[in-house]
């Protein structure tokens, strides 16, 4: 392995003195000032820092605040809310910021203050994940672990990881990504020491069971994901449930290529400059034909929209194979606003008249006659069932798309609910040499499109 | 049912009396001078009238006289060999035929006598299976059988059977067709008593797993073939071992057929009058590509030749398939002389440069390092395995065929060995509608190509 030097990527990734300074003096003025409304308002609640501020280990310039108001367990939990929101607001209007409301398991509301986006969380006090009251209790339990388990020099090594992980695509448990949160990232750190050390493991010893379980609970073949990591707070949790595969593989790929050639390149984003000529170029190369079936994403979370947009992507990919067109591959992409982009890259999208409709077996009189009725002539055996060449209703891929977004059609796709409705608004199917001669082209797009045709673009620096 | 009178079928296919006299009194004949030869020079063996004409149970005009020459068991192979021939062949030259040495599971001499085809074969004199020499032996045992157990009546029964199962193509246990041998025919007589009762069985009774066992040996469970009807004079042997499932749902079907309209048709050969236009037309509506592979037969017994052409058929389906291209259907023929013709109906035959290339697990650190040599930054991770997207080698079909079928590429293919040479001497690769122009078709070929496009021709009447 080449020496790489991390004390001056440190430099680079770590807070400087003046942001952990200024995150903690604003996040401990934060908590007081929520603490003293609460005696104000004689509510029974108490804040506390949690998230990467509390564990410091954020990497620079990405200070989360998290402020989560613990309740007692014996409040019901419309107090709990209603007096949560009313806490963070408060604090958020003495302090001049601004405010936005999210939902996660509950309300909560997001305030941005100084430059900082504060999340005001309400909670229950917990000691333990047998008296969970809601999903975001637990939070307090992972924060309280780190603090006491993580040493301070193994801080840095999770920055690293993190950066690491983020620079190659794999950091992140939203759907989006499918990739390591950073809670597993510590823990990682917690189990292997050092940032390398995760990393030999990862390239040396991952196999497609991993399976690792730092209090012994004992629990690990309850599940049954490629990576299992007790949850060290709850037994019954991996925390690593949501990660994908592909990018296990992914970091395991890119932990090898690093370990391999270390450079300092791997701790900083890979920007990608496309250009349109590029890309107009590669896709006719490949003498494929792709198509884009483009429409508004519905007005729901992102970590509900891509399961969604995935689920439609995988469902016309599986249609289109069952009516016996050959899809090379497929990929999808929103801007969560605007526009989702699913990607059909078809091998065969011409077809024959002719097709085999396969029938019932012969041994069945009953199932014989409907299909003859059906059929007449056309019917033959093949070994011991019915068979009929029949025409075919589509011949190209494209008015098969095209005439499956109806109403009464659209049934055979497999989508939320959500989806469907705005497909069924308004949608376009497109060639993509025809798109990328349109007003929708953009820079992300365009790297969407460079990712799509460079797949592992990020694993090698 | 309609009924039909079987009075009348009978007259037309059962031998006529005059026919009856003639083959009787010939076949005593020959028994006779066999006798003489033997004791005149000495030789331990005894004629025997054996098939269907010692059964009772041939078809007008078709009587193969089968006269089987017995030597006692303690006689060895090689004596049993040079006596028999000399008996037959001594036999023939008596009575002023015509010889033909031939091969079975030993060498037998046909000769052609008074204008019907006689076999004489040499086999030992056995009691029982237990006693088995060689495989002919078996055909004195099955005759004694059917002898005692087939009724008078029941004769008529077996004609109607045969002749029914010939017409529609279900008749004949070579491996050319692989349908039901005459033994298997008296058989299901004996067993359900009717020509009506057998067809009932069929259409109504029989399922995936057809188990006769007439003698109760309580063997059926040691076969797994679709029928297993244990032989009578063999609890070891399922007379229905070679009976391809394809005949058995043909057999069934016509049984249907004829129980709902019965007609005297079914009881005579459909003959096609195959228009040369019609077949061009027909095959150019498909849309499909069809190629023909074209080359001479190896010298092989019939019975060893189909079962080549059928694995050459297959392989040329499965490489085409792996290759990506799609094969709609195939088929093949021979006249068994000059020209065997591998049919495949191509449904794609065309493809694009890209194709996926599936690597190693990537979990295996050597064989990535592999992979990676070899495809470079064209390799990438799909879930847990590399994955490279290179360009074909083939676009299309034919020239695909024509480069694999030359010595050093040929391995590929399974077929016996007889085959692979007479193809690698020479063959011709050639789109169906050139080869209708070709002079090499006659009748034959296209009634072959009129039942590939009509595929149950023979089931209806």
């Amino acid at each position: 392995m080449t020496e790489i030097d991390f004390t001056s990527v440190l430099n680079e990734i770590k807070p400087t003195k003046e942001e952990e300074d200024k995150v903690k003096s604003l996040s401990g003025k934060l908590m007081d000032i929520i603490n003293e409304i609460a005696v104000e308002n004689d509510i029974e609640a108490k804040a506390v820092l949690v998230g990467s501020v509390g564990k410091d280990t954020w990497l620079h310039g990405k200070a989360d605040i998290d402020i989560f108001m613990k309740f007692p367990l014996d409040v019901d939990e419309a107090y709990l809310k209603e007096k949560g929101l009313f806490l963070g607001i408060e604090c958020i209007k003495r302090m001049n910021g601004k405010k936005e409301l999210r939902y996660a398991s509950h309300p909560y509301v997001t305030g941005f203050i100084e430059g900082f986006d504060v999340d005001f969380v309400p909670c229950y006090t917990i000691k333990s994940a047998d008296e969970l009251k809601s999903a975001v209790d637990r939070t307090i339990l992972h924060t309280e672990y780190v603090k006491s388990n993580l040493k301070e020099e193994q801080k840095n090594e999770v920055l690293l990881l993190k950066k690491f992980m983020e620079s190659i695509h794999t950091y992140g448990a939203e759907f989006k990504i499918g990739g390591f949160s950073g809670y597993l990232c510590e823990l990682l750190i917690i189990n292997y020491g050092t940032f390398l050390g995760v990393l030999e493991a990862a390239s040396e010893k991952w196999g497609p069971k991993i399976r690792i379980d730092i209090e012994n609970y004992g629990t690990v073949n309850e599940f049954d994901e490629p990576m299992v990591f007790i949850d060290p707070t709850d037994k019954n949790r991996n925390v690593a449930a949501a990660l994908r595969i592909q990018k296990i593989s992914e970091f395991i790929i890119a932990s090898r290529n690093f370990l391999d050639k270390s450079k300092k390149e791997y701790f900083f984003d890979k920007t990608l400059d496309v250009k349109l000529d590029y890309t107009k170029d590669e896709f006719k190369k490949r003498g494929t034909k792709t198509l884009l079936i483009n429409f508004k994403p519905p007005k729901v979370p992102a970590d509900a929209l891509y399961p969604q947009i995935k689920k439609t992507e995988n469902s016309f990919h599986g249609v289109l194979e069952r009516e016996d067109f050959r899809v090379f591959d497929s990929s999808s992409w929103s801007d969560e606003k605007n526009n989702v982009i699913i990607l059909l890259e078809m091998e065969i999208w011409e077809l024959n008249e002719v097709k085999k409709n396969l029938g019932p077996f012969i041994w069945s009189k009953n199932h014989q006659e409907r299909f003859l009725d059906k059929y007449g002539n056309k019917a033959y055996i093949k070994e011991d069932r019915w068979i009929a060449d029949i025409k075919r209703e589509y011949l190209d891929a494209e008015s098969f798309i095209e005439d499956i977004l109806v109403e009464n059609k659209i049934g055979i796709l497999k989508f939320g609910k959500h989806i469907k409705k705005e497909i069924l608004k308004k949608h376009q199917i497109i060639d993509i040499l025809e798109f990328l001669e349109s007003e929708k082209i953009n820079e992300d797009i365009l790297v969407f499109f460079y990712e799509y045709l460079n797949k592992n673009v990020y694993l090698w620096r």
